[in-house]
């Protein structure tokens, strides 16, 4: 099983849309550490919009923070149309 | 099994070092797409950087560019002593 089965086992977008998912883990060692996925988060996105036009309603964005492991979860639906603005 | 067990597969990092785990896929409809994983490859990367003190040594990053899908792993191992400055 590929790294990204993982992606696959959502199944695969509806044929009309392309999808970006990212999934980020950070495994820290004590407790007080600052916020860093919180501020990854924000600056993923904005680079991601640099590139993508993102409709709000069209993006999900999932963060856990555990004792040990912070995580972050970035869905992406690209609407066809948008897309094709991509390939100039 | 959560969406994060794929990275404790790899064995958890040893004690003394903390870790960033990124995976990102990108499901496109045509060939002709520009590299966007590329661009979004070298934008993370400098995000990340601006907060995590990265050696270059502690870096691996893998790009695959399938058909219809393209991806990107990024692991970083970071020693304490630099992960301790982000405590700050």
């Amino acid at each position: 099983m590929s790294m990204f089965d993982i992606f696959k086992r959502r199944g695969s977008a509806p044929v009309a849309r392309e999808r970006l998912q990212l999934l980020l883990a950070y495994e820290r060692k004590s407790r007080n550490q600052p916020d860093l996925v919180g501020k990854l988060r924000e600056e993923i996105m904005a680079v991601i919009a640099r590139h993508i036009q993102i409709d709000h309603d069209d993006v999900h964005v999932r963060m856990d923070r555990g004792d040990t492991t912070s995580t972050l979860e970035i869905d992406i639906q690209i609407p066809n149309a948008r897309s094709a603005a991509l390939a100039v």
